[in-house]
């Protein structure tokens, strides 16, 4: 797989030793040659970490220089020390990139309400300043250096050809929601070498996380630490809304935004199942919305998935009480292709045709719909098995 | 343990096969021998059970004569013919005990989607009509009857001295939630031989509910047939307000369903401990009860306590995405009385001690302390276990 890289961004993925694993990189450092415009959406929980604290004082913005990342410990629930700690990552990473802590946002993630080593992590920083690379390889070491529990790395590009230039967009993501022993966070980080204000940024920003990270659900627990960052820093020369389609470029953000997602609920914990829940028929947005985050929140629901199980029971009746007012007689559903409820009737279904579809293939599909209006919603969402209950219990502080 | 059975009730639980096995009991009849007052509280569920929609246009009632119940088998999602069979039962039950369906009340309990096989329950209820009887041994029959994937029957009983005379108070319970492959249903029967006008009856059930089974959860999936009836014969001849304090048996009534309601909890299937969740210090009992129910239905808190661990941070964050506004600076923690998080910051302490202290013992004491106001709630839940999943994995339609 090719990665497009935007240009004049330099990367530096490396173990400074927050991780005991001296094969696990640790610390990031994402250097943007030119001011890029930030802007950055964070979680909604009242607790938050420090360094969502720190980006939220700090974005947006049309002069970000840096982002430093660190995992193995979130720096959250740390108090005033952690927001010093957070502060002094931002002046460090500023000095060794000759500009001000202001043009540097942070990310964290890992234990939580444990102060960060601040003497490794400055080693750390010093260590990656002296990398710095814009070379694809430079670039997925970042993008390992945000794993804590995950399995796999998750990244995504994509080049837009405008005019006989080109547009570069990448992005990287870690965790599955707030899925592992005392493990945060949620991050992903949002690169393209497009020209565009704070304000437009911020609104793209916003449309695509609505329709991508905000849609995913492993265990419905919303971390301390979620932060998406969306950095551009214009060296292609073309701006969004002039150069090039203000639309087009929303559409490439919002796929790169749902690929890492989607790649965020593959690997949640224990999962052996992607579901993809499609709620259509709704009066609004939200609505659709609160209807699939219900089904996808359902043990109930996400355990039969992962015992193969066409318990349309489960779905119907969480449905039922997702708060969202509809026409019982007007629901139906699908999965996987299969009409298993009709009208507010079960449908006759070969069970064992259904069961064996959903064992056969890692994703399953699951279609609601209602006749109360136009609206709809699409929501990922994985398993819940019984690795996750062990990875989740079997753990001691 | 002894069971005070109210006066002027008669039952009979038997098998009639809607279950395979023959040992089972799967139907259960309570007549009471003159009219009683009768209410219900019912499920939210846009998708409910046709017993349900039965049971709500016949109550609030002075003249209910009985209520007969069948497991095995829910009479939810089954349209216009399940309705019409709910309406035979109560038909056929009247018929035998000399009154009109509309003095009969109907619980089901068991799969979604099924029909009810009618030629069965028919024989069933001629058969328990043959059965009657004041004896506690009838009534536990009875509570067994309502039983589907519980480990045990769920029952509990009072007698209040009153100048000379008693009033008595018994109740009966099935069911965790929604927990089981295609079972529905958490049930509950409570009777009294207390004389009390339908209005003060349903101000009296909802305040207890409000403070018992509308504070359980096992997994957050809010069934399709959950119903809690009241009956109350006035056999006594002690009139609730006037020759009995209202305030004395609305304390009784409220502790008779916390009990039920805890061994609801209690048998959450593949349960290893019961969790009290206390929330103090909040604006609203709204608000604590709120934040009390998203700690309760976190996977991950719930999977921590199954393994024992002391992970506070899983706690402190669900609280913070409750939707309840508060200061995290004077948010305050203890697990089993261990102090573990106070004023927004984490307190030194023995991780061992803690998780031994949980190792030990089936129950668990959570308390979260806000500094927002002064209304307080308390919640049950259970852990959630590998075998929760397995149990509802490892099933087939």
């Amino acid at each position: 797989m090719s990665v497009f890289i935007p240009r004049e961004f330099v990367f530096a993925g490396i173990h400074c030793g927050i991780k005991r694993d001296s094969t696990k990189r640790d610390l990031g450092l994402v250097v943007s040659l030119r001011p890029a415009t930030a802007v950055g959406v964070y979680t909604q929980n009242r607790i938050y970490a420090a360094p969502v604290a720190w980006d939220r004082a700090h974005t947006p913005s049309e002069r970000v220089r840096a982002v430093v990342a660190n995992s193995g410990n979130a720096n959250a629930c740390t108090g005033e020390q952690g927001y010093r700690d957070a502060a002094e990552m931002a002046r460090l990473t500023g000095q060794l990139v000759g500009t001000t802590p202001d043009e540097v946002l942070v990310l964290s993630t890992g234990i939580i309400g444990e102060f960060l080593p601040m003497d490794r992590i400055s080693e750390g920083i010093r260590l990656a300043a002296s990398q710095l690379s814009p070379d694809p390889q430079a670039f997925l070491a970042v993008a390992e250096a945000l794993l804590t529990t995950d399995k796999y790395r998750k990244i995504a590009s994509v080049e837009l050809p405008v005019e006989g230039k080109v547009v570069r967009l990448a992005g990287m993501a870690k965790g599955a929601g707030m899925i592992s022993p005392r493990m945060a966070t949620m991050l992903a980080l949002i690169l393209t070498d497009a020209t565009v204000d704070p304000e437009t940024a911020d609104h793209l920003l916003r449309q695509a996380v609505d329709q991508s990270f905000n849609c995913i659900s492993v265990d419905g627990h919303m971390s301390t630490n979620d932060t998406v960052l969306f950095l551009a820093n214009g060296s292609s020369g073309l701006k969004i809304g002039a150069d090039l389609s203000r639309e087009l470029f929303a559409e490439k953000l919002t796929e790169l935004c749902q690929t890492l997602a989607r790649a965020i609920v593959s690997d949640g914990e224990g999962a052996t199942h992607l579901i993809t829940i499609d709620v259509s028929g709704c009066r609004t947005r939200e609505e659709a919305l609160q209807v699939a985050r219900t089904v996808a929140n359902s043990p109930l629901v996400k355990t039969a998935i992962a015992g193969a199980d066409p318990n349309w029971g489960r779905i119907v009746s969480a449905v039922g009480y997702s708060g969202v007012p509809f026409d019982p007689e007007k629901l139906t559903l699908h999965v996987n292709g299969f009409l298993l409820y009709q009208h507010g009737r079960p449908l006759p279904f070969d069970p064992e045709a259904v069961s064996q579809s959903i064992r056969q293939s890692f994703e399953v599909f699951v279609h609601i719909g209602l006749e109360e209006g136009s609206a709809s919603a699409r929501f990922w969402t994985c398993d819940l098995t019984a690795e996750y209950v062990r990875i989740n219990a079997d753990y001691h502080t």
